[in-house]
């Protein structure tokens, strides 16, 4: 940890920032915090409103080596918004405008700091929205989605945060303004910088202003949900379903453990021998939607032969689309039964290989003796790992954290990454060299360099020490 | 132009490739041209059929520093794959195979020689596609592809190079093999660097594997022929088409010289007013095709008021849908009638822009006293601006490209950039510099340094000098 700010920085800070520039240690508090728990105390806050102001800060912070963090909400859950290093959080929340919307160029430009929920309120005017949807979208910004390349639900038929950038302006830890990409959906115009930057969790620089790719939004949506007597058949029909073409606009599993769950405790109406569930949706207008549902349908039920299908119940309106994501939506609160504590992490593998990834997380659940549910993004093989254990057990602690490096390795081997969506952080760094080998690692590091030639940016997160 | 080989490099390279080492003059000739019409005669051509002989023969060009330029079909319009600096054209036709398809998991494993057109008949054995379709599809690589970042028509619905490939494996301008992305769909796990070797010209690495992304292929498909009074009536209906939720899987422009000249010297069946042309293509199954095309005739019309339509015919079957393609098949022999001298950019602008794209470029024309015609993926706003010449005479060709400088700075002006899909090369390479910022522009060579040390990967080109 380094000592307090020097004087000459926090002066210049506040006569650049004025009311933006906080020092006091109750304001700086709250700003140490992420959804990950950790908590470190950064030693000022910055408010900035303008690009001018970023880069000023920057160049300012770079000439006394003060760490910089940049901070949407705080809704990350690793670890990558907390000021390890101390130094500055940079806030983004009065840089929230939007700035245009251009339904004909299927564009808008943003300032980092507006809330997801925000933009997608103001586009639904316009008939149009932005892909990615965190759990987290109405509290999380479209710079923090774009920091830890965020995904949701809707990214298997519309792609992540990465997928949905045009044009990103930055500033990097050298202090410099970039211009990344172009507004517009096609580009071969030198080295693309602007989906390099997405997934950087602020390590390379700070977005100023982003220009995102929108999609006209459907006009209806309807729901199925299929019960599998095991996670196998499950996993069969996910393959079946991404096979075919009508590609579903969510696809979501709950293993075996998650469903018992949902019965149990969530009390969702599900039969006894259910062993694993899927939760399917198509969107498109009132012709075709039929149509994309038994498509989606029939898929699910193994083309006929319904393989291993205990039932398909289908949702015609918005009130029963509700009952039947019922039980998904109890799982949250119902997994805390099983245990205080939760470390959810959010491995990938190919969609093949979800039936692999779940037996082996039972495996490890049985070996180290702690509960493991599965569930989430099953379209694109992301399920979210929810280990289950008491925090206040050393011992247990010790097991969970073992049991997660297991995880780790395990999507690994079956050919996924350690996260889909939520980023690495503090949480995932020291496992980067399982995953990416020396030489790839030595590169993102050669990089990490030219853009932030001091390190200040964001510092001991995503790149192991 | 750099002297002979070092000897001691050409025995080493001749021990490890065998009879994939050519020094002999008229086999290094062939390797010396692109579609650009350049040429370069490179000191000797390599032919590896595995990833550690390209290791293997970089690690040993860089101790000699000698130019390595990797090689697909040379379908490439920009000069990237012309050795202008000598040294060793690394072609990867012997490194073509499918390595591995997967449905389930919607992606293909291959070598970078493969044709773009072979992998399609591969695909389609499985009802897949990989999206990329570059007219070139038939007879260029999908390396080639992924090093301009190709795109095509489909783009617009299915995306271009950089938006299907999942992972690459490469070898740098310093010799190390790495490993980028992962074969999922997903990933937040460090820097993105396989989309940003995507459209890198093999300036940064050679790719000597790739996973890409597939789709599955749709069903069947239809065409609609939207001909309009003038090019702001058709620019106003692509506006209208992308705004709108059914995204069509084609939309082709032509403007008002395009379709005179289709009409009066390659034959297609037009009207007389017609000021500009539509072809419009939407995907999906039988079920919901004709619901897809009515949406797109509707938006096409004008939401029902008839906006500058002329006619709109629709095709039911392939005959008919060839019927609609004549116009636009016949005008590239049509358009060597103008002069025999042909610059085609493909400049891109954001969708709404283009009808001041187009009336810009005729401003150009009549100022510099040479016929422009504009056609191409309208969706994107990626038209492809054809200058037609003389190149005998030197007035002609001088004006010609002063008009094409005038043409890059009007897309520049309008909010797009120099290139959709065709790259940069040594055909725009002087351009960057209004295209990308100073800092931009250095991080962009500061990148490119940690990749290729030496300077030894594609010199003098993509980047300015």
């Amino acid at each position: 940890m380094m000592a307090a700010l020097p004087p000459a920085l926090d002066h210049a800070l506040a006569d650049l920032l004025g009311d933006g520039w906080r020092t006091d240690a109750s304001e700086r508090l709250t700003y140490g915090y992420d959804n990950s728990r950790r908590h470190a105390m950064p030693d000022a806050v910055a408010l900035p409103t303008t690009a001018a102001q970023v880069q000023a800060l920057v160049r300012a912070c770079r000439v006394h080596r003060v760490p910089i963090v940049a901070r949407g909400r705080g809704t990350n859950t690793t670890g990558a918004a907390v000021p390890a290093a101390g130094g500055v959080v940079v806030s983004f929340e009065r840089m929230d405008r939007v700035l245009a919307i251009r339904p004909g160029d299927r564009c808008a430009v943003v300032e980092p700091g507006v809330l997801n929920g925000d933009l997608q309120a103001a586009l639904a005017a316009h008939g149009l929205f932005w892909p990615p949807d965190p759990t987290s979208a109405a509290f999380s910004t479209v710079g923090g989605n774009l920091a830890c390349n965020a995904g949701g639900p809707r990214a298997v038929k519309y792609g992540a945060s990465r997928d949905n950038v045009l044009a990103l302006t930055a500033v990097t830890g050298a202090g410099e303004l970039v211009h990344c990409g172009s507004a517009t959906t096609k580009g071969s115009t030198g080295y693309d910088l602007q989906r390099l930057l997405v997934g950087s969790e602020g390590t390379l620089a700070l977005v100023v202003e982003a220009t995102l790719r929108l999609t006209p939004a459907p006009q209806a949506r309807g729901a199925l949900r299929a019960v599998y007597r095991d996670v196998a058949s499950a996993a069969r029909a996910v393959a079946r379903l991404m096979a075919q073409p009508v590609t579903p606009s969510m696809l979501e599993f709950m293993d075996h453990h998650a469903v018992r769950l949902a019965r149990d405790v969530g009390g969702a109406d599900l039969p006894h021998a259910a062993g694993a569930l899927l939760m399917i949706e198509a969107d498109g207008d009132a012709a075709t939607l039929p149509h994309a549902l038994e498509a989606l349908r029939h898929a699910a039920h193994g083309h006929g032969t319904g393989d291993g299908v205990i039932s398909i119940d289908a949702a015609d309106d918005e009130a029963a689309r509700s009952r039947l994501w019922a039980a998904r939506k109890t799982l949250s609160p119902a997994l805390r039964t099983l245990a205080p504590g939760k470390i959810n992490e959010d491995v990938v593998v190919p969609v093949s290989r979800i039936p692999d990834l779940v037996d082996g997380v039972q495996r490890l659940a049985a070996s180290f003796d702690l509960p493991i549910v599965c569930f989430g993004h099953a379209g694109n093989g992301n399920l979210h790992v929810n280990l289950m254990f008491d925090p206040t057990d050393p011992a247990q602690s010790t097991r969970a954290h073992e049991a997660m490096a297991g995880v780790f390795d395990l999507a690994l081997e079956l050919g996924g990454t350690l996260s889909g969506e939520h980023g690495i952080g503090l949480a995932k760094r020291d496992f980067m060299p399982r995953a990416i080998d020396p030489p790839t690692l030595a590169l993102m590091r050669a990089i990490k360099a030219q853009f932030d030639p001091d390190g200040i940016l964001n510092p001991g997160k995503l790149l192991p020490p």
